[in-house]
């Protein structure tokens, strides 16, 4: 068995972690951590009652490298490479679900702040499996890709080759409440959202860079991402369109045939792509639809897996030479 | 007191078009018919319990005008034809709120079926009140626009002269349940639709044609018009994502100010709209947002009033020489 | 016009006092308060751009004094007690909808805290409206009743004759989330309540002591009142689930329309009540069935208006003199 | 490998029961039928996609007994005893989901409508698994419990020795949507019960004799039993709240405790239950509390999997000689 670790237990991806490594025939779980520690993983969780005991310390940087091969970083930003740098050092592999690792410096300084390990950057995997599952299995470092950048990529990027790149992309993302995460905020009241929608940080959303620096690295493309993200009254799942024109009038469907034909956790559809059908799993749904040259791609994920945990596993997974599909769930939640 | 009927009184928007004439000063609700009739009110609506009593009767176009001046059809394309011929000769006046009316016959018949009353198709007024009002004054035959065009139209026509008519417009639409009405569907079962969120009818539904007619007639551009309308977890309420490409870096508020400076139905947001700041209102909200040539419109409108009932109602007003605002409600439904 | 106020703007009952006094012919607002007070009233509630332009303040006693002379005080209990005695030797006539002069000395001490002013709290009148409509009328402090209590006792009261009062009465509550006010919580976190219910404080909530006592002021009974609240993933709305033991097999109906006969703000219904009927409105809708000597009374508020709002605007009319009914809310949102 | 099948593949408890036999490690899903057949699994069920292929047929008993040694009905009740008898003479082992063989034939007839296989109704064991194992073990017939009564009687069975018989119990029960099944309806149009809730067949439902006659057949105690189901605003889940009389104050935890302690699927709780933690799993959360000789208990229950088929996989499980847990789902949906 290989021992990991999850610093960040307490929050909603830190939760799908602990509940995919229940099931993991070959990660132990040896190691939990939160901010404040000192409860046990099934306070935390109630629902975890009767499948679990285990501690949830105060993360430390000798305890885990003494206790764990590899470790999921379920943390903000700025957290996570304060502790990663202390990590890699003592040779611990990291799954980072941060920003921290994902850009470019000059990227990531723009959109967050500034770096504080800009030594181990340079060797961080952005772990997007399909686009980069060869670098995965021999890094020791890797970012799980931010869940809208997931959602968009998959279902963009098989497209670039034909898009017309002088024209803008407009990316209208839906997600789930969970997205937003466990923190209290006005937005995430009840009454706020239940029976509403609206965009939130329209055209200015730190997903954007994202999106558009992953396009530049694997298509050589300069494209103007516009990207305006909405709050949903749901609570897990994200639906992605992504409006786009054409160079000349190909078919959606056998490009996206030709891209994922081999591909065992995507799935094409015939028809529009929707959250629920996606909801629980790994998988990412996409539709594509052509109306002269232009084209709309609708695409659907679990934004707690697919979107970050699962997506976090499918490395480590590969990281630690398994299969990839290792304890990744694929039965929806539905109905 | 000016009579007034409704015809299709056992729908969502005959319930909005009963609740507003409740408490309308000068118009008053003299006949109310559905397809089966014999029924009261209150018993098809018990929400009405205890604040009127009124016989709900089968379509009669004599008795309509024996009765009415005035008539709301709430009913389906086609029905709607049927019964508004029959009335115009009659010498009643007419609010049609199906898409019977609304656009001109080769337009229609691409979209619909072929039109049963082309002598009268003609003489039709479009009912969005800010582009038609003086004509709307004079008419005798008002057709209701659609719920998405309206918030389409009233967003983005005043952007039109800036706008890069040869590229694509992208509009990616949310509406709530209740805009697919009150017939049972898989899709409007709650187990379908709650915690879910997708498109329908990408790029072909039948208000696409509707918003590329009118900005042709308002502005006389040709344009790309793609439209993809969502279905959110929410009862009432609609948000409309515009996106098109800038021919120059106007400021989109400016635009928007100058054009809906003295309207008092139209609200500019200085942040992203909601759709429960609209909800039980007339108002139509409108936010604008630029990233250099990409533009960004978000307008929100309740679908049943301003997108149905309560436009309708702002019509008829109009026509009986009244003020517009007559009874139009304001207050959302908030919290 | 007679000025009156509001302290306490910036809850969802403030917000629905505003809504009302917007349409009110004899209430002229004329004075807004919240704790941090220097903002426009349409800043705190965007909803109501375009509708009212008004300061929110600090609360002040001497300026309240001389701008109001009814005030209504949306306020936590305890803070309210501390603002009312410094009103109410001013002259200030004042509706409270805090907890704070609900209940006899002992029974307020008991559940929340000592009381602060003792010599006001025995003049104050409980606002339940059909059962102290004439003691309001001549009331200066009047003490809105809690929204479960409004529910309970309008659906429970008239059976009190038949209840065999040695036998516990439960009562199985379903309120919305508005009911626990804008305040962030984790309970009102929408993936904490959004397809999941859940009872709180069962059997011990505040609101089972002022059942009891109402029911023993009223009937001279005095009855082992079990009280269970749920919480549903609703906004607004309240469902009260009444079970008792009977004497004998009475009619419930009859009881119900001998109790309510000439009350236009209840409505009997003859299919058990749902929440939508009601929400937006000041009715109190009921029904009631019986099972050999096993009774089930279910009777609908809206938490925020007859569980608070409008049932304070409505003794605040019959406190100036006016028809109880002026300005109250009877049209529901539905759908 | 014990082939097994599934007639009525098409609704919620088919897909559940398609969705845990995927991993079965003993039962190969080896027959679906549903009434119109003719369609893959697959496409019945989007979700299914790449997971499996698998035909579709109208159900024949022949072909059952040919294919399988144990088969699910997930059929409406009358549909079911119909094809049950015809394979229960071929020899095929079966656990039934619906009403048909759960009750005795008086209390049946009574509640639904002649019984068409009194022959066999007499040795169908109720598969309330904590209080039938044994039986099970040993059953070729097996009626798996109604949603409601699981809920209910899991919780109440251990208090029925200490309770006053002679007074009434109440059982207020909450259930999602998804209880009512597939089918269309007005009361599962997403418009009328989004934030909604009602009481549907008070005092009337069918489930009501069926807790009675186990009650009584479990302990011998003849009592009043009022049930009182309401509709919620969720997909799945839910929660019933019991309320009884006690003869003497007793500890109901320790009753509880006492009851369950080698239950590995019942989940004793310290705090109210709620649905979000059993959604997605085969557990019943239980928590009681008591005010004097006042008792309240709550159940909580996934409708689906604990309701109807993960309890039906638990009574298969155990007829086939298997341990009882094979393949039962522990891991909850939250968030």
């Amino acid at each position: 068995m290989i021992n990991v670790g999850i610093v960040g237990a307490g929050g909603y991806t830190g939760l799908e972690l602990v509940k995919m490594l229940l099931n993991h025939p070959r990660f132990r779980l040896n190691y939990l951590a939160t901010t404040s520690g000192d409860i046990m993983v099934e306070e935390l969780h109630p629902s975890l009652l009767d499948l679990i005991t285990f501690p949830v310390e105060e993360a430390d940087p000798e305890l885990i490298a003494d206790k764990c091969e590899l470790v999921f970083l379920a943390l903000p930003h700025k957290a996570s490479m304060g502790l990663a740098k202390e990590l890699i050092v003592r040779g611990v592999k990291i799954v980072d679900l941060s920003a921290d690792y994902r850009l470019e410096r000059e990227t990531y300084e723009a959109a967050y702040c500034p770096h504080e390990d800009p030594e181990h950057l340079g060797e961080a995997v952005y772990g997007l499996i399909e686009y980069y599952r060869d670098e995965i299995r021999v890094a020791r470092l890797v970012a799980g890709p931010g869940c809208y950048p997931t959602a968009t990529l998959l279902g963009l990027l098989p497209f670039i080759p034909y898009i017309d790149t002088s024209a803008p992309i407009f990316i209208d993302a839906k997600s789930g409440v969970s997205g937003a995460g466990k923190k209290l905020s006005e937005t995430s009241h009840f009454v706020t959202i239940n029976d509403n929608i609206f965009a939130y940080n329209p055209l200015k959303h730190r997903h954007a860079p994202e999106i558009a620096e992953k396009i530049a690295k694997i298509h050589g493309a300069e494209i103007s991402v516009n990207f305006v993200p909405h709050l949903i009254p749901a609570t897990r799942g994200e639906l992605v369109s992504v409006y786009a024109t054409l160079k000349e009038e190909i078919d959606p469907q056998e490009v996206l045939e030709k891209a994922y034909d081999t591909e065992r956790f995507i799935r094409l559809r015939h028809k529009p792509v929707d959250i629920k059908s996606v909801a629980g799993t790994h998988f990412c749904d996409i539709y594509a639809q052509r109306n002269g040259k232009a084209l709309f791609i609708s695409s659907a994920i679990d934004n707690l897996l697919r979107g970050a945990a699962s997506q976090a596993l499918a490395a480590a997974n590969l990281m630690m030479g398994l299969d990839e599909g290792t304890a990744l769930p694929v039965i929806a939640y539905v109905p």
